[in-house]
């Protein structure tokens, strides 16, 4: 079986790599030039946790693996993320949308990752949460500020948040890896942060005036990595492009 | 300098290689299930055509790299399309547009290479032609049918023509490499293709009710891979994306 420390990494790191990739896809095309440098920034944080996480990961696993390799060299099958970030851009809203839907639930996580027993996940998240508390500013206030908007802007926000709704509820499930993490004191039950998730959303949705979907059905196979939904290896293909046409390729 | 009879075997193959996966993209998401399959089918015949060309280019080059070398484990600046077959489908009816321009160019050309002094060159434009036949009477009649059909698909066929007509002039753009194919009597002169094509464009068109567009500028750049469109390269992230992860992959 897999080091569930291992596993546990791969996920903080594949979020934030895949989530990463797909912010950085809108680089140069964003609707405005201060959402483009945003977003860009963005994408820098998210890669810039990725080394981290995805470094410790290697480390962890003691095959010689860094970041690089766990990034560049593993297919889809072996991606930890939540289904939810590999999700399509879409328009400008849905980015949005994805956006705040996360970083709600990744600040929660982070705020309880920097009281974990390992000092390299601490010192990891506490770096994370600065930059994560400005992601979650600014996407709760565009969730807010278009939904809240005009009536292009409020039908594209809702229909945002009901195409992504079926994979929010995925980063709240437990498993094994997590439940062996809770245990030795590493991390945060996740399943426990949702009462906090709720309450945040209810504030922002309503002052979105945003309609939370009633059904809480939701996907999952991502963070096990049973089943990835199909635009995981469409965006690896395009992410993993030069470290798989030159192996050797360096700066 | 690169053998000319090499080079000029790319361009073949890598026309037929590149609109081959272009057309292959609709496979399963085509309107209606008849054009799909019909759409796979061209897309099989490019592909199969690819097969012979880039074979023999090979086979020429004499560095033992077979089609699937070639086609695989080259990078956009060795492709030697024209500009036009790697222009993105767009809508069904842009792909349509697109295949008769290319179609009506590549019949001409392949009956002039049916008389090449190069034996294999000959055969394979020999079966290329009975294919391609087919493909230009189906192209040419969704012309005439989308052209002067609704309002809607008439215009659709006008912008689809207007988006394309600058990428149809490179077809018949010569240079050193076609002047070495033709002084050896090795392949026709694509300039001396032109008046042909114009006629039978002229009648098409007129028949769908579409207007040829004024200005006959052309981008050029595929064909002596000066430069390719960035269309290409995203192409070739998918398209290669296999042989580049398992470069030992067999069946």
């Amino acid at each position: 079986m897999t080091d569930p420390l291992f596993e546990y990494l791969c996920r903080l790191g594949d979020n934030t790599l895949v989530l990463g990739h797909r912010v950085s896809e809108w680089c140069g095309v964003a609707p405005v030039i201060e959402e483009d440098i945003a977003l860009a920034n963005t994408a820098l944080d998210l890669i810039g946790q990725t080394q981290l996480w995805l470094g410790l990961a290697g480390e962890v696993e003691g095959k010689e693996r860094d970041a690089d390799a766990l990034a560049f060299h593993r297919d889809a099958w072996d991606f930890r993320n939540v289904l939810l970030v590999e999700q399509p851009n879409g328009d400008f809203g849905q980015t949005m949308m994805r956006q705040f839907l996360f970083d709600s639930w990744h600040l929660l996580m982070l705020k309880g990752l920097m009281t974990s027993s390992h000092d390299q996940i601490a010192a990891t998240a506490e770096k994370s949460v600065k930059e994560v508390t400005y992601h979650l500013e600014r996407s709760q206030d565009t969730v807010i500020g278009l939904g809240d908007g005009t009536e292009e802007s409020h039908n594209r926000m809702q229909a945002a948040l009901d195409r992504l709704w079926p994979y929010a509820g995925e980063m709240f499930l437990s498993d094994d890896v997590d439940n062996a993490m809770v245990e030795q004191g590493l991390a945060p039950d996740t399943a426990a942060l949702r009462p906090a998730f709720d309450a945040h959303l209810s504030d922002v949705l309503s002052e979105a005036t945003l309609t939370r979907p009633e059904d809480d059905f939701t996907h999952k196979g991502g963070k096990n990595g049973v089943r990835h939904t199909e635009h995981l290896g469409h965006m690896l293909t395009q992410m993993q492009w030069l470290q798989r046409a030159y192996p050797d390729a360096t700066w």
